[in-house]
């Protein structure tokens, strides 16, 4: 393989939103902690509050980068007694072509499910840390620190970034807090009830109910099915079906298995595996969401 | 010249938005593949699919931008076979004062016009690759890869990316693929029609109609004429003149041309010369485009 | 303290949105003049000319900064006689376990105000240098340059990040322009009238009237009121209060001083020290500004 891998880079998640100064904040931490190391925003627009939504993007990310550490901040229990853990990873991967050394090594957030969907298209964890209790300043040293007078509301900036840069250095990670059995980390995040669609007069008469996994910036539609279950109901690029929102506005409206958006007409609904490997309702330069009654 | 010039960067543009993880998973594989190269993010908010919009805003960096790869996805054909392109510039340039070998070398996107005008500024083509048919994994080398379950419709990470790391780098370009004839290449998006504006009652009583290149955040309307226009129909600095949306809601609109924006009064609308060096409409500290329906 | 203190890094916080090519140009223009140096956004969505509002996020975020430059734009006055300043900072600082060689050194911006507050939480300005008259080009050089045929409206490219790059790199400050009187810089932004909040029936039985500097993207609602206040009026934690919006459309609401945001019930309303030390009205995973009306 003659793909250069780099030294590590800190890929950072979070629902921080780009309006306030918190992402340019913990940038700020990681640099001087770990000057050197590349950051690379994946996202800081997940809805506030989503670990769902996080979580999927997260795991939709995870194939495509490489060595470091993932920061990742959705985080409704912030100031609770819910757990920040460092989760290590090195597993087979999805990717066999792509070396362990070229992945991500640890992930650092909430165990609040967050970091699940990730973990496992990493391989699985093989290790973690609860990131220990906060100390106060003085600053410096590996691990969580918290300024006087300030209320312990960020952990992003106090805990979170602090623990990642220390992790992208090659720190020890036993410096950072005691070990936890990895089997007791959050697998999924509290409820969130994702729209449902059915799949229907697909060509082996089979009905398919799957959920929404994310709406994108074009209104393309990612459900949470595998492709072979397509395969399973005979729905083959050409094929045609019917797709319904459960408790949607409308009705069954016909879509087409394509594999390029431009093989639609215009306003003809479209299935595809989408840039993620998964199926995704869409169409031609359009709205597949708006036309649908979604986000 | 005591400029100092650096090293090459890859100066990124797309209409992927910030809310999802695109920008994010190309930085991430920009990264792997050019360790250590800096990506400067032009914008991502391109309105989805606008061609036209995103060829203006290269043009209009394009003077500033220093020695390396600019990476370009609007594109609305990804998925079918129009083609992506590497092209290399390297004439004069609109600025003499800045050395050849500080401007970009290469622009990297989809042939449907996105990189005309900005190859303009920089000097125009010199040489072009059509980026050869995507390989599927293993992924590495210098060329496009597919990781095997995933859908062609993410170009940006699979194809361009991985071009535009290579050239940084100052890879072989025939290693991309095939040489192209630079006077094949696509050279003015598919049409949109853009806002027209009318300028009346000017000094020299010529009536000009121009079209509206850009509206920025600020509500300045950029126009799509040259200052010389200005001179020739005697609209100098404390001129007036009129000026009336085609196709708008309203009447003409007396306007007074200035060099900053303090000179115009509450509610007057001022032409000035923009940063760029085109004409625009603007409002001191106030939407121009709001008051004339636009944008 | 074992902090790695790192190379320089420029800060850089503007109104300049992202949906323009204006944060990408300028971050062009710095990696050209001072390559290797990071650039770390803080913001860019101050509100188009909100002077205030910029100067209370950048004294927010100046508590985290490491060494190197502020580059701060929020500029209603560029192209008017408003100067344009380099202010240098060196003192105590806030928070005395940061060597005052971690800090930043200079802030370059606009002399509106907008400096103000983060140079007081840097220990106060010890020298300010007006930025000099802008050269025509040849580019390169030091201080401010203007490329033949561009307007004078974008000081952010032309002659702060100019500056800001050449103090990052060490360069001597008086080539860029005449020493001025540190005490004569503007300390105010420009009249922006805030919101105001009155603060009832503390336990000490004292009304406040205070105001609302922040208003963040999960709708807390950050106040100007020292935190002593609220112990003067009796206000500890577990302590409640009333509030209500001066001039706002509702009545005196609730309100519970806490530590957390979960330690508050659904719909309640609580008052807890944020994580830049001020105290902030706040719900548990909802807007705070939303249910009061406000921003």
């Amino acid at each position: 393989v003659s793909r250069r891998d780099p030294a590590p880079a800190i890929y950072f998640l979070s629902d921080y939103g780009t309006a306030d100064e918190f992402v340019g904040v913990v940038h700020a931490v990681l640099h001087r902690r770990a000057p050197g190391v590349p950051v690379i925003d994946l996202s800081h627009r997940i809805p506030p509050y989503d670990v769902a939504a996080g979580s999927a993007m997260l795991a939709r990310c995870a194939p495509d980068l490489g060595a470091g550490v993932v920061l990742a901040v959705v985080d409704p229990g912030v100031g609770t007694d819910r757990r920040a853990v460092a989760v290590r990873v090195g597993g087979g991967g999805t990717d066999p072509a792509v070396p362990t050394a070229a992945r991500p090594t640890w992930l650092v957030g909430p165990d609040n499910g967050l970091l699940a969907e990730a973990v496992a298209v990493l391989g699985g964890a093989t290790g973690a840390i609860e990131l220990g209790p906060v100390r106060p300043a003085p600053p410096g040293g590996p691990g969580p620190q918290r300024v006087a007078g300030r209320g312990p509301t960020f952990d992003g900036r106090d805990v979170l970034a602090p623990a990642a840069a220390h992790l992208a250095l090659g720190g020890d990670p036993h410096l950072l807090g005691a070990p936890v059995d990895p089997l007791a980390l959050v697998t999924e995040p509290a409820g969130r009830s994702l729209p449902e669609v059915r799949l229907l007069s697909t060509p082996g008469g089979t009905e398919v109910v799957t959920t929404v996994t994310a709406v994108d910036r074009f209104g393309n539609v990612q459900l949470a099915l595998a492709t072979r279950i397509l395969d399973e109901v005979g729905l083959r690029p050409g094929g045609t079906a019917e797709v319904a929102v459960v408790h949607g506005p409308g009705r069954a409206v016909p879509v087409r298995r394509v594999v390029a958006f431009a093989e639609l007409a215009e306003g003809e609904l479209g299935l595809l595996i989408d840039s993620s490997g998964w199926p995704a309702l869409v169409f031609d330069r359009a709205s597949a969401a708006q036309a649908l009654g979604l986000g």
